[in-house]
């Protein structure tokens, strides 16, 4: 029996083997990715977001719980963006989620990357690929929500969920803008603490404002991730919000521009890889960057220059 | 008289009046933008860093307020990634720094930006160089260093300044290698607040670790950016890094792969842009998407095709 087989008949073994091959870029793995992306998949993907601190990993914990009491599998990708400030959150992964660990319906994969970017949005996406053709019902995808690179993850996702604390209550008008940008469900977490009645109140104004521009509604939910409180409503919000998108032909709409956003990334992360590979042995270019240094040449035309002599047809 | 007359003698109006023109990309920005950097320039970039609330907005104060005591000029971009959850920081400065702010040696300049990815790290790239061209000693480039964008901005400095405070203690060991790659300073600031002289002696440890590895060395500062203390060790510090990167030839070589990463991202922009204009007018693009959802083709092939059509020679 080949890792292969194993991983379709769903051994959580040949998963790991499989993710950590993929991941890791070794011999063949776009081959491997390939057959992969050829079983039958059909998982939904949640992408769950918020700044460090709001409860989010407690509020994941809480979520596949009740998934998987209902009989749906589910795999979680916990990234850590790996900034040098964010704080120990992959250690934090680590050694959570033990009781759920060894479930034969979960699998957690911790994810962390620096190097050039666009590599951990690209693990990311091969790593849900797999777990989609692994069979997971749900996809769900937590994350820091803090730079570029982890909002175009999370905006991967079929329905997003932003988690905010009673304490976000302040930044909240000053940043309305890019929160309902990527927030399909609000969530305010930690709702036990002060505050939190008059943060659900702003977002709920802040929803209400918007419905009129668009068929899909927001809504925003308190939960309190340690004892379970509210969480039976996000499931709610979410599983609402699936029917609404998929119904209404949103859903495919999505995942269209997610598979041509793919497309262009991957492009530009060859092209780059390219670059960099004969930047160090291509006399043009270094006389291309000299002209750059002393001013001879801007940088738009030294692009340009570069541009034709490797890519212009 | 031209604006670019009154920029070439020192006209901060006229400097602001460039910097929104070529920000905005108006009309002839890239003819603008190369007028600039063919004027004399030999300002100093350094890089502050750090987590949320480590008081970089006012210890960059006490440092410009230092600088132009001195009779420098100093620039400073202080970058908002604007992520939904940076919260507020761009307000913050906006209000910050009045009593800096109408001295003629100084310019100050917030930046924020979501859009295409790359966006924000050529803006600042642009404005660092027009500054620079205004005759600026020192340019300061402020930001909360927790994504790659912000990062790969920090790493086109000069000099890197990272930016702790006690309570980052706890986190320092997990996150040490992300650090010592950044850093070429230490600055623990709020140095009255418990744990300072603990985090300084890690910080010390670490840095006699490396030492060996480098030639360069690192060194780490206590300050208190509320009352000026240790602000000028701050700025011993960092003339010292300079004078080390400048003798050793260190800062010619960091300027050279400066350059060259800028015409990479270029390119790169270049290509993403040129991918995005086409893509809902190309049927081949459409064709290979299909194929990717369907699984026909995975996606490292999708974008081999892509690239052969648009960008083989």
């Amino acid at each position: 029996m080949s890792v292969f087989d194993d991983f379709v008949r769903r051994d959580k073994r040949a998963l790991a083997r499989i993710i950590t091959h993929i991941e890791n870029r070794r011999e063949n793995y776009r081959q491997l990715l390939a057959a992969v992306s050829r079983l039958p998949h059909q998982g939904y993907r949640i992408g769950i977001t918020g700044p460090p601190g709001s409860g989010k990993s407690t509020l994941v914990d809480a979520l596949v719980l009740r998934y998987i009491q209902q009989g749906l599998r589910v795999g979680v990708i916990a990234i850590d963006p790996s900034s040098p400030f964010t704080g120990g959150a992959l250690l934090g992964d680590r050694i959570r989620m033990q009781h759920l660990v060894n479930r034969d319906s979960v699998f957690i994969r911790s994810m962390a990357s620096r190097g050039e970017s666009g590599g951990l949005a690209a693990a990311t996406r091969d790593v849900t690929k797999v777990l989609d053709a692994f069979g997971m019902d749900l996809i769900i995808i937590e994350t820091v929500g803090i730079g570029q690179i982890e909002l175009d993850i999370v905006e991967a996702c079929d329905s997003v969920v932003v988690v905010l604390v009673p304490e976000s209550g302040d930044m909240i008008q000053t940043m309305k803008a890019g929160l309902m940008e990527i927030a399909d469900i609000f969530c305010v977490n930690k709702i036990d603490r002060p505050g939190a009645d008059r943060l659900l109140s702003i977002l709920n104004s802040m929803v209400h404002e918007r419905q009129t521009a668009s068929s899909v509604e927001i809504r925003a939910v308190g939960t309190n991730g340690m004892n379970g409180e509210g969480v039976d409503s996000l499931a709610e919000a979410i599983e609402k919000h699936r029917g609404v998108i998929t119904t209404g032909g949103e859903l495919e709409r999505r995942r269209g521009s997610q598979l041509k956003a793919e497309i262009v990334h991957a492009v530009r992360d060859r092209v780059v890889r390219q670059l960099e590979e004969t930047i160090d042995f291509d006399g043009q270019f270094e006389h291309v960057s000299r002209q750059l240094a002393s001013g001879e040449l801007d940088l738009y035309s030294a692009a340009d220059m570069i541009y034709d002599r490797y890519f212009r047809k």
